[in-house]
């Protein structure tokens, strides 16, 4: 039997989970646990802490090994992880009131897990869940480009939380007469109404304010895209539409910015598509998208984790790398292809 | 000396302070107090109990009456005070919590009292300040139409916070390369800088997440006011055009839903302006707002407040009504003419 006392961590974060997984060194995953959202900027850095602490010791016991052992190292690959404030206080945070997690720490935002899981030397990430994200790693280092990433105050298009709030916008809009939509809006009305639980169109307000939950809303946008599947409601089909371009764009603003070995490599550019919305609406999403970088006359391919496999992995080998060791990793049987395009 | 004993309350809440006021049965304003925003659903209900209880008690105060004595009638006029669920919630926590505030209560939302401070037989409200919001008040009664109001996660344009959220906005799709602004992007991205005291990109973060205020960032926009106003900064004067536009389409939206009598007073439809974005920055706006509003042939007078009236009066007169009482007031004599438009 493998010794399972010597052991790396890795967590990746979303904005509405979180995956652990404990590693040997010879890369067999021998723990695992599942956990909330871990963006300290949503959640608050005293609950990211108690999460990744809780976390790492479901997945100490899911392996069969004492939780007080520290692990070798623990990389963390968190959404909201860029700021060297937020890293720190989350590692200062652990040291101080879980020290029995790990020896060494590493935090990163939450592309690199991604990157790191399905690339041996960089490629790129695009992410749309709860909210959205693009970064590049170019294979040759320095600072990694990213479009994107800064949360639905600023941003996140082509996230399930944008089309969600597009969604409600265009209602509110169209009901209030501010903003005529082209579309009939009823079905998309409806559907919010339902979601919600709604009398009167001011029930939306707790939701969005005084209960506001940014995943919860979010949630709505799977709503949308069986409307758009099963019915093809014009409304719905256009916002999914819209938010593939949007995607697109992220894709398109980096792709100047890539290493030429990114770009002639077999297949083209590869690029780690993860979120449920992608991956679950990509058929909703190709349209826009591909208008969005068609002239780019780039090849590329979208790739998926395969069921089962985790970001965290690649987040377990970057606290390793941080700690100056490595985990073995057959990056090319953690993914499938989900679409390849080639101009003509 | 006038008996101070028997008092009706007023109180505006809007989203970056409150005014209280107390009047005699014949108009005469007898004690005022200041205090923080007071909408429900931007800073909790327990907070806005507080804050009620203690403005009107130091009201109290400044009149020279017992704060144990209950005010006749109480008027709430409330940024956020529309929803059924809100207006008995704060009345509830009222009665419960401070039971010598007043013998009874009223509460609306915050457009209602500047209508019926400026205005004798109804008109037309449009705010913007931290938000904004636009409400029509029929003199023949009936459901009053509303456009807009809905609070920064779901619109807001034209006001403070949705001006300086999309000065923050272009500047970061632009430094990303998502979308390249066609200005120069520098100085509004120095005052960014310089207002939020960051260091780099990363640092707004917490501004516009962990330690969000509505208010706050919405003071962006006084920054970006002085900015266009003293060099003309294009960018900055891009934003305030904009903003303008948006808030004369709110205008142009209720104007087809406005009994013809108050189209045909003498200077045509008669709308309160309120809010500091909307009277200190009403030159940056203007252009804007008059093109949106170009083409409905309808002439308007925008009048405002005189200094040191506030739109509490009309709260509680607001207050006074709906207990079946009434209280003197000369409209006239409450509003300043800020601009007139006959189409040619």
């Amino acid at each position: 039997m493998e010794r399972t006392d010597r052991l790396y961590g890795g967590i990746q974060g979303g904005g509405s989970g979180s995956d652990a997984v404990l590693i040997t060194e010879s890369g067999n995953i021998v723990g695992r646990s599942h956990g909330p959202e871990t963006n300290p900027w949503q959640v608050g850095f005293d609950v990211v802490v108690d999460t990744i602490s809780d976390m790492v010791s479901r997945a100490k016991k899911d392996a069969g090994v004492d939780p007080n052992t520290p692990l070798i190292t623990l990389g963390l690959s968190l959404s909201g992880g860029e700021m060297t404030e937020a890293q720190e206080r989350i590692i200062a945070g652990l040291k101080d009131k879980y020290p029995h997690t790990s020896t060494h720490y590493h935090v990163c935002t939450d592309t690199f897990g991604s990157i790191a899981t399905a690339f041996s030397s960089g490629g790129m990430v695009l992410i749309s869940g709860t909210g959205s994200n693009c970064q590049l790693l170019n294979p040759s280092g320095g600072v990694a480009p990213r479009c994107g990433g800064w949360g639905h105050m600023l941003g996140d298009e082509g996230s399930g939380y944008w089309i969600s709030q597009r969604a409600m916008k265009t209602v509110y809009d169209h009901d209030d007469g501010f903003v005529i939509c082209e579309h009939d809006v009823t079905a998309v009305r409806d559907l919010i109404w339902k979601k919600f639980q709604m009398q009167d169109r001011f029930d939306i307000l707790p939701h969005i304010y005084e209960k506001f939950s940014k995943a919860k809303v979010a949630l709505l946008c799977k709503d949308l895209a069986q409307l758009a599947q099963e019915t093809g409601d014009p409304l719905a089909v256009q916002l999914f539409r819209i938010a593939g371009q949007m995607l697109g764009r992220h894709i398109r603003t980096l792709i100047p910015k890539a290493d030429k070995s990114l770009l002639c490599e077999p297949g083209g550019l590869h690029i780690v598509a993860i979120g449920t919305v992608l991956i679950k609406a990509w058929d909703l999403l190709k349209e826009g998208f591909l208008s969005a970088l068609s002239d780019t006359g780039v090849e590329f391919t979208l790739v998926s984790l395969k069921e089962g496999v985790s970001s965290a992995v690649g987040a377990a080998a970057l606290g390793a790398k941080a700690a100056g060791l490595s985990l073995t990793m057959d990056h090319a049987a953690n993914v499938n292809v989900l679409f390849h395009y080639k101009p003509t």
